[in-house]
């Protein structure tokens, strides 16, 4: 192959300094959903054809990667997680804990035209719950996308709504052909994108003035979640509609508010509608401060239909989805992500190789006190490993020429500060712990 | 989709139980792999079919999953880490540390005749060290394999050679034909399967007495690891293959035990011949105690030709593979791996679900202490909720009645002894944490 080949267009060799923030990203997430219950869950990156498709879609058909194998069988490539989830809970049927909550982090493949930030193979981690309808595993699936950011050291902005509301609108302004109030609910959509006075004329041109009123009004409705959710309840009647969505609601917003989650948290934003059709109760979208213009990274909502639709059996559903690219992108944004070349704390440096056993051994003693160490290979000039040191940002130095072997010392060098001190080789590794003890102690009081 | 249908032949999924103890395996390799310095690679899925063709041989060029995609290019799926890993040394060159000590654990696809414990898709756990013929590399990698399977909690022993010493012996028996030094090589290297005397035999009928008894003479050769190196520089006399294959072990060894690894952990094993052609030095394969008959379940060596003959630069290597799912078969055997349903810790039981946002209110508390806690989400009977969290092996079950939240405490109930206590709600996430401290220490004292 030439030299300059690199991976095809729309795929991505992931080097140390991306794998490393990655896997302490995906750690992390791992870490809260586990904290809930969630259990993992991994299928086949490749799937009988039969089981894919009729699923996405034209477009959706059209991105697959599928193929004949070499026992002439159609498959496909993993597309998403969703349908392997319906595969999966079809299959397993009682065998699986009811209600299942599963996650499940994994490559998904679709041949889009590549362009700035979007890949032919991408990440997605989902967790959802299947088989309850309920809201306590509403406000779960809520409170643990709000906890996960927490924990990446983001602040997040979690916006509520219910479909049924957006229903209730459309129902109350009298359009209650499905196409209608999907046009409805996809105009207030854009909201976010052309603003309030905008969508209101769009709607006042498409349905009338009293629908552009009644919008209006919908739009500006305000206050704390549960005030809003009285008023809106007063502007939408009581249809059956507004009930089930208000009420889903506020049982949301009690368990949310009960648990600390503070109103810069957790919001409920009326003019969420995401676009999917397939949602049927609570929606929710998750922006990072200070990198909104990323848009959502963490988004989902109910979909009681869905397993069936996609073959499953017939389970409700709720859950989430973490577009693990574009988190990681916001979270560098935000300082929150630290780039390491190398895990390594400890250079143990290589003056003759033929005292290779000492460095060797004192390495291990290092790594055996939890600090990751390696020795140099070659008994090169001093400067060109101390060189190696600072590209990789290894923090400390270890040397031990043969006076410091006959004495039994070392000598210990913090590259930051160049200082260097003398110190007995068996009390090596407890005086390095402490050092980075103490350096992570300065760290968290920056 | 059927309501039968699970995955392809050859393909699994992995449910709760399989990658909780997957998973759990898998961060104590990457922490050892990491505590060495060695930093995570991930290549893509797919590559292009002329960067993989031509490297795997007949059988394996008619394994790989190979087919057009969309746009006409000819593609195919990862079907080792070792090519992947060429590329990227190629296409990167000085933009990557060198050495470059990487770790990439991933799926790889063969088209396999499904049987007993063999997949279509499984999982390689692979690190090398690309850049340096430094014996210290050498030592480092075994080392590092005995440091994994003693973090895994299990014992093990590395047998280890040197494939210049199975050279000398063939040279020194007068075949220098690189055919015939194969054929003994291979003889060789069933003496685990079929005894030393059958090996014996097959060598004096194929290349007479004389080569049969000087292959008896190494076979017998005994004793501690230099020991055993000098009497065998001794057999084969002081030919360039012997001195270049003994010194590098006398390093190794010299370097392995100046570093506390026994000769129970660590073993010169002059049998050992790998049958892969690419190894040029040092070889080297596991065994887990208890569980030999599974084989090797992490083995290597070093190839310093084989980067390039890959299509990379002209690069010395050294490194080792884990099949990862080989190894957990092994540690199942053993008991090392413990197969958990759920990560729940402590099941919130529901009285009524109006009461609902104190109970998510508790568990979130108990989150934040650490314990992993889940509400169950209808008010059924408590009969039902009880056999869930036992069902699932929860080991703790909180109860919040309208007694106790009025008073505002809680039962705590522990399944496994069917103790009950009256708690303060405040003080359930310290007494918890307590107790599963507790728990931990007697099960270290077991």
């Amino acid at each position: 192959m030439a030299a300059e080949q690199g991976p095809m267009s729309g795929f991505r060799d992931m080097l140390a300094e991306e794998m490393i923030a990655r896997n302490g990203m995906i750690g992390t997430i791992q870490g809260v959903y586990e904290s809930y219950g969630f259990v993992p869950l991994k299928t086949p990156a490749l799937e009988r054809l039969s089981t894919l498709t009729g699923k996405y879609g034209d477009e959706g058909e059209s991105l697959m990667y599928k193929f004949k194998d070499n026992g002439g069988r159609d498959v496909a490539m993993r597309y998403d997680q969703t349908v392997p989830l319906a595969r999966v809970v079809a299959q397993y049927g009682s065998r699986l804990p009811m209600p299942y909550k599963r996650y499940a982090v994994g490559e998904v493949w679709r041949g889009e035209s590549p362009q700035a930030g979007r890949y032919r193979e991408f990440t997605q981690f989902d967790a959802d719950i299947v088989g309850t309808t309920s809201s306590i595993a509403d406000a779960e699936v809520i409170g643990m996308m709000s906890d996960t950011m927490t924990a990446l050291g983001a602040e997040s902005v979690i916006r509520v709504n219910n479909r049924s509301l957006l229903d209730a609108l459309a129902e109350k302004a009298g359009y209650t052909e499905r196409a209608d109030a999907m046009k409805i609910i996809s105009t207030i959509d854009k909201v976010d994108k052309i603003g309030k006075n905008a969508v209101v004329a769009e709607i006042s041109e498409g349905f009338g003035e009293t629908t552009g009123q009644l919008v209006s009004d919908y739009l500006s409705v305000d206050g704390a979640p549960l005030d809003k959710l009285a008023k809106i309840r007063e502007l939408l009647g009581g249809s059956d509609s507004t009930t089930i969505g208000a009420d889903n609601l506020t049982e949301i917003f009690s368990m949310l508010q009960s648990s600390g989650y503070t109103e810069d948290q957790v919001v409920f934003d009326q003019s969420i509608a995401r676009g999917l059709s397939y949602y049927t109760g609570v929606i929710y979208e998750t922006t990072l401060k200070g990198a909104e213009e990323l848009g959502s990274v963490c988004s989902g909502g109910r979909f009681d239909n869905l397993v069936e639709s996609l073959g499953g059996p017939s389970l409700p559903a709720v859950g989430t989805s973490i577009g693990v690219d574009r988190l990681l992108e916001g979270l560098k944004k935000l300082g929150r992500v630290k780039e390491f070349k190398t895990t390594t704390e400890v250079l143990v440096t290589n003056f003759d190789s033929n005292d290779a056993p000492n460095y060797v051994r004192v390495a291990r003693e290092l790594r055996q006190a939890g600090i990751a160490s390696e020795v140099y290979y070659e008994d090169v000039k001093l400067k060109k490993q101390l060189s190696f040191a600072n590209r990789m940002n290894i923090p400390y130095v270890v040397l031990i020429g043969p006076d410091e072997a006959e004495k039994g010392v070392a000598v210990l060098k913090t590259l930051a500060s160049g200082q260097q001190l003398e110190i007995a080789i068996d009390e090596l590794p407890t005086y390095i712990a402490q050092l980075k003890a103490n350096a992570l102690k300065t760290n968290l009081t920056d």
